[in-house]
This record gives structure tokens, C-alpha cells and sequence, in this order.
């Protein structure tokens, strides 16, 4: 298939990460772009993912003699630059054609952990060697042939990965409307999923997720923590029912999101859920969040609501498809210098603080755009 | 009176039923269409409808060993391939010259339950004839001669009609401004109630539902269930107190509707009121839902809700319009296709889980538009 | 001053009285319109009266046997055609030249009581003859000099004016910026209070409300009620507190109103403020409501929230301009057409029903626009 | 730096001070006017500090016998017109090239306290020549090297300032979107802050924000106060942790602000937290309040959630863009203004009985603008 899009290398002039999906669906082809920056249905819960974050408020604290404060948080022995980590996004070539190699390369650059995706455009070992050295996780899509599970574990093992998520919100695909009207199909090909994948390249979205297992239960999750021997962490959990029965099946950790507003439409804005996964969780295992973070002072809240790490996604594609590397490493020393400028004003020296702080719940939904002019597809 | 419209029949291209209004807007014609579309007065109670389904939200389970959930529901001793059954509506000849010849082939083709309205366009047995033995339930617009009304029963028993609905929300017609707009008046015939409203064609809205009868009360239920010998369902019960005046005079089943908005402008959304009915039932009879369903999570929302049965009204109708019984098919395959992702994010394998399944209130109630170039009818 | 406006007298074609609006806008002077239509400062409250009905909402009733209700009340005495009432407005002069005449010809041939503001352009017995026996109220605008007061009481008792009604919430002009923008002076004269204001026409609005008497306190009332001899009615309480003052002074009745969002704005919704009312009068007097009814289901709510008469003002004054005598009354038959279908669907036969009417609270503030261009005086 | 603007004198005509945010904009260069009217971040606390004044409610009240209300308020021993001051806002010479000296005479001829701030771009003795008696506080922007500090406390007692305010809310800049854009930077140097900051004129805000002090504590308020043995109002606690650390650290003024939503987006608009603030004083010391206050009633509802002193920022700035000190005068007779007529409207004489009055808590947030043209900054 021939697929062009971006291959830009370098360093992007933007104000904030809003600035960079506009200038993004500029150079990536309408159908990537759409796929990339849909959600699913009315896109309801897309946009509740970023006003929800309105829904509690930092209310600055002064006088606590914070100065520079730090973002540095050692986990799982590695220390990180940031509590703000690569989200797994299938397929970075459609943003640009130095794919995973790149954004590996921005996301060690900065300092964090890489979570590559069961449908990335490379292949795993070339993220490693790109990583090099940085954590590096893996989100699996499990197939439903459990020889190929196998075999994809003993390969990441090899390959060092820390540890591996297991996507249990995506058994079938959303309903991602733009993809239909564009007629999108995958236009590269998936090597770490070709065994139960052969045709990524030339196929929709609906057929690639359909490919994976549909019946994922508490006993896949046991299955992989005990062959692979590495921390599982349960991608989906939005509620404690879920929490419990990842946890009882013996999740190292809890991963809440809802795909980005991807997957179904009509569900709670993933933040909205954060504080009643983290009260179940009850800190026994740490817990990441992703959906709708385009702010530094959405990681604030996150962190301050229960979440241990956050973990982007679009912008960070938005900043690969404009400047490669370099556009990867900058979306993170965005978000990353907002955040501490929050932390300063919120009079919070360490992540640790942030941790601790108390958010005020906001009783209005206020009806502002968040950015209107961003999401305009058609 | 010469009135033409479509006369589509074949498979029509869309990717979800907003479309359908947008395309049936351009083959209908205005008056028509105005009359299939539009409510009553401000139009708050019409929008209110479909926001509504955001009071209450759809939290994904994952992990729960879901495959392939079914639709399939056993109602009154018949199979159903859903529980997405057939609003009565009327007039079907606005929409499609073929008018409910065609509706009726598609629904039965779809498999499910067909609700004859009064003030369809095609007598009774020709519906029957198409429905092919498909349950067909008829809604009954009373009469003021109870003459007519036993003619009426007795033609359609003989039809092997299963349920008869009493429609109790629409003793007068609502405030149709954009009727009023159009000069709309019928341009067909209605010849099952001919009786007693021999000139249907030529009249305004108003005007045909003044010919039924106002003083509807709760002898009318006693008297047409003890008549017929039929299940009676009482359509228009929005809260507690009408539920058990309903029951207490013999309804078989509670129909809760607003008549998509169409009746009395600035009551609750249909859905606001669904929950307090199911809990006033308590499961002593079924309970049949409509009014501002376009979605499958709309349909999930209102089982989880209390509802047993789901009816689609104009979303069919556009479907009709554009393509005969085919669009009709597709409507309910297109909706019942989203229901399914649905129940398989949600962890839920059969209708009986979602029946089963908790929504989490939504204490915001967001202005995001659901489809803001639908209702534009000037 | 040489003022011309519309002399119109006929019939008016119109669906709801949001039309008459945009249709009294192009045959209205744009300084005379501006003052009719706008309110104070941002328009929050003057938008919130109409938008605060939607705050509570009327749940349809069914098979409670009602048929053709009826909303005749008999009043103080007097059989009203509905407790629909035409409230005090300045200046009829400045949207037909007839005046008052034509709009208590209106009123009388429709059957209810006409309401005479202080600030008429037209003499009181000039309109007592026009409403040809129908009960006239007078809208006392207090003079600061008692003799005066008491003059224009010795007038208003000659005419047979049946209850006084003291504005209480209009001690200053409110800040009508469209006003000053518009270089708005009254160009007709005042001839009930030319004692008080001899220069009425050239006069700005705040010029106006100024020469009335600020301090107004219970003692006003007190004295009037005790010199008139007349059923005084306190026009402004909002709150229980102001209830009370008022009945302690003696008043009659008690009229809910914030002066049509023109005196506060950031002030509540008139129609939010009613129940708090209702509760502190419990019964004692008869309340009268006014700000914002543009619908029959406004006035619905209002009767079921404690009102015993619902007044209008800027419809009628639409109606008047465009229409003179007869389009004053087609406003009054329109809202009570309205109104009866409304009630009709409720399942309420009297206005007694409507007012032991219960309804539902709707905890959501919908961001609805009720009229987008209804309001653009620029 | 050859930096031109507006050099205005003399009386401006304005409807309100929206109004000169738009007039401002076409006499204040590009740059100069984004750093003064916009926010930080996506401007969501800016608009929430304006939209917020509707979630408390001003019921009018009626027969108080209030006539001719007056806003004097005596001071700290100086009679002032009104509670309403003048903000410390940076570098006047960016709206009107008199700068300081012209706001300080406007100010001076109403009659309020002035706060000079630390960033103004003319020196303190200039601007207390110009204040001509009138009290003047001195806005602290407390650098890092005591030895500075000391000298300016120095000098600003010996200008006779009555009061520090200690901005503490400011430590680091916000995220201004808008001046990047514009690559805004000073281009008038800054006097009173030159020890510690030579080169303000060419730097940007960030870079002047960074050059003061980060580590802001108790330990400087107690510092400041014991230096200068001025009473010291700490600007910024929102909460009441703050305000508990600020008291027990001897401040003598709890000053309520968010900065005009120029710093922490993502937090509570200002006014929100005036209610949690004033219980946790509890009337020990005064409260001053700004941000988002552009219209009397706003300094009603701000004196009757605890505050005992409102101050004005961008409006003034504006005014003073227009029309010098004139200008500068008018905008706050322009809003004491609105604020007796809503005193006389609500029932209140004084600016006590202002400050005992109730609010009603307005549970829903209308999505209304409040002034949809005024902030295109672009």
C-alpha cells in the first residue's frame, strides 16, 4: 500500500497542544488524521473527557515557600523526568513515517516510559534499541490463539519490557463514524500482531480489533502474570466492580481510561472515574490514567485524584507527525513545564504533594468550549 | 388530492440515523416532512428527549468473558431478533408511496414486533398480509362511538392483531408550530378509522385528533380489554400515579412515550420519566419505551432503565423514505448492530444482563448539542 | 413632540406571540421598541424568566376523563374568561397610536381585567369607557407629594377602579442600556400623573421613575388602603420577608414579579421566586404573577406554583402595535388556546385543578436558547 | 524601546465597561492590549470569574423606605465615595502613555484608595504627588535579595503608603497564551522595582514574575510586617488553610483575587471562594476582593459574601486608555452608579446593610455570555 504522510524531524513552534492537532491535520492524510482524532458516536464522552476535568478545581495555595518544584518520581526503581508517560497508540507510522522509531526516540529523550502498542508499525525490537534503555511496557491486544499469546510474551520478555497492559476495554471496535465516512483502512502493516494479524495493512479498524480475543476474562489476566512473570496491569477498570475482579485476578496495576472516547460513547469522562477506581484500589497496586489530557493542570488533577502515572496519547502523535523526535520530546516539556507552574502556584513542592492535595468539587458544568475549533473532521 | 413523495425502495448508504433525517429532508416533501420531524411549541421537550439519555451513563465492564452478545428476546411466546420493535406512527404514505406495505416487509424481514397505527395510510389486512406473520399490535385513537370502536376491534382480531395500545397522551394534538408554518394538512386517506373520520385526507393534525375521543379514562381500558379479549397497553404513563390508575384498569403493559416531543412541550423527556414508572410497575407487566431513541446505547440506556421493549418511530420512517423496505431493515439492523457493540463493552451477553445492568447517574447535564443541522425546518 | 408609530387595527397573523415580537419590531420605532423589549443590565434575569419555566416541568396525565377544560374564574366577584390578566404597561402610545383604547377594547371584548399603569398615555376615563364594565385595576406609581396621591386616588375611585396595585419594586429606573444607547425619551405625555410629572414626553425613563417617590415603605400602604378604601395589591415581593412587610401594612394581594427583568439584573427568575412566595402568603391573599409568560404552559406552571392570576404585558403590547384592539385580544385567545390544550393534556378540567397541579422539579439547566433572534435590538 | 499608545484626556461616552474593553482595543497596540485583558491557560477561570457572580442572586426587596442610598464607607480613618478601590495592576503606560500619574488623579478626584503596584511603570513619589492626599497601599512583589526589599519598604513609608499588599498568588507567571502569541514583552521599564529588576522594559512576564521571589511564606509576611510596621493585606488565599497561615503569620487583610484568572487556569473563580474565605475570617481583619468584577451589581454580591473592600482592575485600565484621568474617574462612577441603584432596588441605604443582606444560591449555572464579543483577543 502506498501511504504517504509526514516526515518531519525537528523542533515545532506551538503555545499549547491544541495548536498542535490543528497544525497536525494539516500534514497527516484525512483518513489517518480522522482516525487518529475521532472518538466514537455523538462524541459525547470525547468532549465530557476534557470538560470533565473542570468538574474539580485547584484552588492555588500561597505562602507555602514552594520553589521550582520537581516533577522527578522514581517508579518501579526507574527515575522518570516526569509522572507523565507515552500512552500505547497503535500505529505512529500513520503520523509519521519514522513511526515508533521516533517517538521512542523523543519519549527517551525526555525521560519516561514507553508503553508500545500490540499494533505498532515497528517492530519491537527496534523500539528497544530506539528506547534505549528507557522502561519500555506493552500494551497487548491478546489473540484468541493462545500459542501466539505465548509466543508474543517470550518475545517482549526478551526484549526487556517491564511490564504488560492488557487492553480489556477494546474487545470489539467503537463506533468510530469518521473512520466510515473516510472509508479508512490501516494503510501499514502490524509486525508484533502478524501471526493472528497477517493483513494489517488494508484493514479497518473493525476487522483488526475483531481479530483479537472477544471473551477476555480474570482468567487471561492470571494466564499472562503467571507466563510471562511480569506486573499486569488492567487497561479499562472504571468502576470498583471492574477493580475488584482485575485485582482478584492478579493485576499489578490499574490502568483507567476510556480509550480516548474512542470506544463507547454514552459512558462516563474517564477523569469523572478516577476517584472511584482509586478508592477501591485502595493504593495496593499504583494506578496510571489516560483520556483527555491536553494540560498540565489535567495531570495535576489526575494525580491529585488517585492516579500514580498519566499517560498521553493524541498530542503526542500530534507532536510526532510534526516533528518527529524532536515533536515527541517537546509535547512532554510542555505538559510537563505546565505542570510545574501549576504545582508552584498550587503551593506543591513534589509529585508527592500533588498526591496529597485536595481538589474542590465544581457542582456546575460550565458549557465553555474547550477548543472549538479542534475537532472539526469533515 | 395529489400528493406526491419518494418512492424509494434498495439500500440506502448512511452511517448512522441523523443522516437519515438530513437525506429524507431532500425527498420528502416540506409539509411531510415538517409533520414526521418536528414537535410541539419550543421544542424543548423534542430536544430534551434525546439529551436526556446523557442524565444517565453507561459505565464499560470489561474482563467479563463477553462474545457475541444476543439481541434475541422471547416476547409474548414469539422470537424476536430484538427488542427494537415498531413505534405506531402514522401516515407512512408521507414518507414512501409504497406507505406501510413497505414498512411492515421490512420490519418483518428485520424480525420483530409492528404496531399499526389508527391513522396509518393502509387498511389493516394488507398490513397483515406483509407483516407475514410477524406480530403485529395495533394502536388504537378511540373513537367517540362505541359502535365504531367495537367495528374497529372486531376487524382488527380478526387480523390476528396480539396487543392493542391505547394511546392516552394525545386527546388533543400538541402544538405543531411547524405545521402551522406549512399550512400542513393530510394529503391521504386513513382507512381504518374512516368511520368516524371519513375525510381524513384534506384535514389538519388537529382536526383528526379531535375527531377521537377526549374523555378518555380508565373505563375505556376496562371496556376495550374486556371487548377484545386482548393484552391492552396503555401508551402516555410518565409517572407513578398514571401507572396505577392504568393498572388498576386493566392494562396488560405501560407504554412510556412523550410522543417524540410531539404533544406537550415543556414536560420531562421521556427518559427522565422511565425509571419512576418501571418502579411504580414493579415488574408486574412489561414496559414498551420510546421517544428520542436514535442510538443503541439510547436503547441500552432505557432496559437498563426499566423498559422491555424499545420502539423506534422516525428514524424508521426516514429509513421508509429513502429506501422502501429495505431502509426500513437497515434502520433496525443499524441500531440493533450498535446495541450489540454496546452490550459487548458493557460486559453484558444477553438482554436480560442489560435488563440487569446499574447506569451511573449524571449530575451535569451538558449543552453539547447531539446534532445541531438535524431540525432545522425553515 | 411629533412621534409617529403604528395605527394598525385587524387582525394579525401569527403561531406564538415570539413571532409578534420580530414582527412589532419592524413597525415600532426603534427607541419605542427598545423600550418595550429590553431589560436591565446583561439581560441574565430577563433571559432567566423565560428560561426558569423549564425549571419545573408538567408531567402529562392521562385517562383522567377530562374534555374540553375550562378556564373560566370567577374573580373578586367578577366571571373572568380565564385568570390570564393584562398587566400595567407604560406608554401603550408608543406602539399604536390609538393606545389604550384599542388595548382595553382588547382586553374587555376577551374578558378580563385591564390593568392601568400610572404612566398610561391615555386618561382613566377615557379607558374605563373603552373596557365598557370590564374590572379595571389601577398601578400606582406613588407620588412624593401626598396630595397629589390622593387626587389621583379620588380619580382613579371615580372610575370604578376595582383594586390598586402598588409597584414596589420600581423606586429608580433599572439600567436599560438599550435605552441610553437608543437616546430613548418618552415622546407622548402622561396625563393620569401629569400633576406630579408635567413634562412626561422628552423625559428619559430614569427621569420619570425618579419623580415618583423613592422612600416607599408599609405605610404606604397602610395610608393608601385606609384613603382609597380599595384592595391594595403590593407589586415586588419576591422573598418571604417582603411577603410579610406587605401583609402587615394591609395588602390585599400580593403580585410576584421583577418587572419583567427590567428593574435587577443578577436577580432570580420571577417564576423562581413564586413558590417561596406562595408558601409565606399560604392562602391569604390572592397572588397575581407576571415576567416572562410568552406560553400556556407558562401559565400553567405559574397557577400550579401558587398563582391565582397570570398577567401579561410585552405579548400584548406586540399584539397592540400590530393589530390595535383586535390583535390585544387574539394575544389573550392565543396564550388561553394554549393554555387549554395544555390542560387538556395535563389532565386537568378547571383552573382549580391546575393549581392543585404537581410538578416535577428538573434539577438540570438546560442551555437551550427558548428564541435565538428574538431579542437582537442592535 | 519606541513603544507608542494611547495619550487620551478627557471625558469618555460608554454605556458600560464592556463597552471600553472593545473601545480599548482599537487605542491599546495589539500586544499591550492582550497582556491586559487576557487569561491564562484556555481562559476557563477567566470567564468563570464573570459568569460566576450569577450563582448567588440579589432579591429585590420592597417597602424598605430606602431613598438615596449611600456607598460611603469610612476606612482605616478615611472617608471613602465608595468600597470600591483601585487594583494594583502592572505598567499603566502600556493603555495611556501618562501612565500612572493620570489613574492616580482619577482616582484621587473619585475618592478610593489607589494600590501602586510594583510593577508600575512610574516611580512611587510621581504617583503619591498625583494622589494628592488620597490613601495609597503599595503591591508587593517581594524580591529575592532582602537588602532590596528593605529599600523599598523604605521608600514606600516614606511616601506615606498605608498598607502592603503581599501578592502571593504570583510566584511563578501563568500560562498567558495570549502573550506568546504576540510575543509580548515590557517595553517600558518598571522604576520601583529596579534594583532587582533593571531590565523590565524588553523582558517578558515570565522573566519579571521569575525575577522575584519563589519561595514566598509565612515567614515573609511576618518579615514585612515587623520591617515595616505597615498593616499587610496578603493577596491570593482562597481557602481557608490560606487565610489561617496568613493570620497566624500577622497579616492584617485577607485580599481575595485569582489574578484576574491570569494565573492558575483550572482553578475556582474568584467569587466562588469569597463565602469559604470570609467564614474562615470571620471578621477578624478586612477582606478585600477582586477579579472578574465588571458591574455594580457584582460589588453588591462581593460585599455581601464577606468582603469589605472591591477592587477594579481592566476596567479602569480601560478607561484610563480612553480618557486619562477623566476616563480613569468615570469607570468608577460608572459602576457606584450601578451600585446605588441596585442598593436602592434591593432595599439597602448602606453600605452595612450591603454587607448583612442574603443572597440566594442559584443552583443552576446558565450557559449565557455575559459579553460574547469582548474577549477576541486574536
Amino acid at each position: 500500500m502506498d501511504f504517504k504522510t509526514s516526515n518531519a524531524e525537528g523542533p515545532v513552534e506551538f503555545v499549547n497542544v491544541f495548536d498542535l492537532e490543528k497544525m497536525a491535520q494539516k500534514v497527516v492524510p484525512k483518513g489517518a488524521f480522522g482516525y487518529i482524532a475521532s472518538g466514537a458516536g455523538d462524541t459525547f464522552t470525547l468532549h465530557e473527557n476534557i470538560r470533565s476535568f473542570n468538574h474539580k478545581l485547584i484552588v492555588p495555595h500561597s505562602l507555602k515557600g514552594v520553589e521550582d518544584p520537581s516533577t522527578e518520581v522514581v517508579y518501579d526503581g526507574d527515575t522518570l523526568t516526569s509522572p507523565i508517560i507515552m500512552a500505547p497508540v497503535a500505529a505512529h507510522k500513520l503520523a509519521n513515517e519514522q513511526g515508533e522509531l521516533a517517538s521512542a526516540k523523543g519519549v527517551s529523550e525526555f525521560g519516561t516510559i514507553f508503553t508500545t502498542s500490540s499494533y505498532a508499525t515497528t517492530d519491537i525490537p527496534e523500539i528497544t534499541q530506539s528506547l534505549n534503555g528507557t522502561p519500555q511496557w506493552f500494551q497487548f491486544y491478546y489473540s484468541k490463539d493462545d500459542g501466539i499469546n505465548r509466543h508474543i510474551m517470550d518475545r517482549v520478555k526478551e526484549q526487556g519490557v517491564k511490564a504488560i497492559v492488557l487492553t480489556a476495554d477494546a474487545t470489539v471496535g467503537g463506533n468510530r463514524e469518521v473512520d466510515k465516512r473516510n472509508g479508512f483502512v490501516f494503510p501499514v502493516g502490524m509486525p508484533i500482531v502478524q501471526e493472528y494479524l497477517p493483513d494489517g495493512a488494508g484493514k479497518t479498524m473493525d476487522f483488526v480489533y475483531r481479530s483479537a480475543k472477544q471473551a477476555l476474562s480474570a482468567k487471561d489476566v492470571e494466564y499472562i502474570a503467571q507466563y510471562s512473570g511480569l506486573p499486569v496491569y488492567v487497561k479499562g477498570p472504571q468502576c470498583a466492580e471492574d477493580v475488584f475482579r482485575a485485582l482478584n485476578a492478579g493485576a499489578s496495576g490499574i490502568w483507567v481510561t476510556n480509550h480516548g472516547g474512542r470506544q463507547l460513547d454514552g459512558g462516563p469522562a474517564a477523569f469523572d472515574s478516577l476517584q472511584e477506581v482509586a478508592e477501591a484500589v485502595d493504593r495496593r497496586v499504583p494506578i496510571v490514567f489516560d483520556s483527555g489530557v491536553r494540560r498540565g493542570q489535567h495531570v495535576f488533577k489526575a494525580l491529585a485524584s488517585g492516579a500514580d502515572l498519566v499517560a498521553l496519547g493524541r498530542p503526542v502523535i500530534y507532536g510526532l507527525a510534526l516533528g518527529g523526535s524532536v515533536g515527541t520530546r517537546q509535547v512532554f516539556e510542555k505538559i510537563n513545564e505546565e505542570l510545574k507552574m501549576v504545582m508552584q502556584l498550587a503551593g506543591t513542592q513534589t509529585i508527592e504533594d500533588v498526591k496529597h492535595f485536595k481538589l474542590r468539587h465544581n457542582p456546575y458544568d460550565p458549557a465553555m468550549p474547550f477548543n472549538p475549533d479542534a475537532l472539526k473532521l469533515d
